[in-house]
């Protein structure tokens, strides 16, 4: 498994885009909204993962809810895997409760599925792994 | 600057380490301990970065206290520069602002700095360098 990109809650892009753009020196990509999550984003690529810097665009959004009850900060890390499906299989019978114990489709067309926070320590992980057709 | 590891604050290494491991399906370093942050650290290799367990030893360690006020979870995340002094320079004339704004040795020899998270939404920054000798 590897990182894929760190998920940042933010009330505002416009306030928070350039200082993440400051502390790493480059440019945040072009803000995307994820209808699904009601989810403005704009990524910043690193050399080895990315950051997402996220805002809710509607109070129900699950964004807006985190910094409701929990302030701004990380919301999720999110790992790249290969068969997700296997890995969802191999984690839940070890255990470990899942949100998604199937795949669904996030983000860019990704395949995504998020483990439980209750099983990990109040960290919210999301595997991740590009469709095949 | 690349994603170097995420660290993570936890009651009880035996009871997390074990979680984590079935996560990742890797086995998590030896435990070690770092004196100046009265913390015993696990570390979880990824393909990118690593995954830091971080058990507070003294009520008095920055984990221990993070955890009381915050609950487990995730506690900061690290980046790997080259040129840190440069780097904090940079990011401290761009007005964010610094905890550290001289690089200190940390854990493995490490210079480290950390950007202060009223800056930053809340998120916990590092940078580290290995030190030039």
């Amino acid at each position: 498994m590897n990182l894929a990109h760190i998920g940042i809650a933010v009330k505002s892009l416009d306030e928070s885009v350039p200082v993440f753009e400051k502390i790493f020196n480059v440019k945040a990509g072009e803000k995307e909204f994820v209808e699904g999550q009601k989810v403005n984003v704009r990524k910043i690529r690193l050399d080895n993962c990315d950051i997402e810097l996220l805002e809710g665009t509607d109070p129900e959004s699950p964004i807006s809810k985190f910094i409701e009850k929990k302030g701004e900060g990380i919301h999720h890390v999110s790992f790249g895997v290969k068969d997700i499906q296997g890995n969802l299989d191999r984690i839940g019978d070890s255990g470990i409760k899942l949100i998604n114990e199937k795949a669904v489709i996030g983000a860019d067309e990704m395949l995504v599925a998020f483990l439980h926070p209750k099983s990990t320590n109040s960290v919210l992980m999301e595997l991740t792994e590009p469709q095949t057709k």
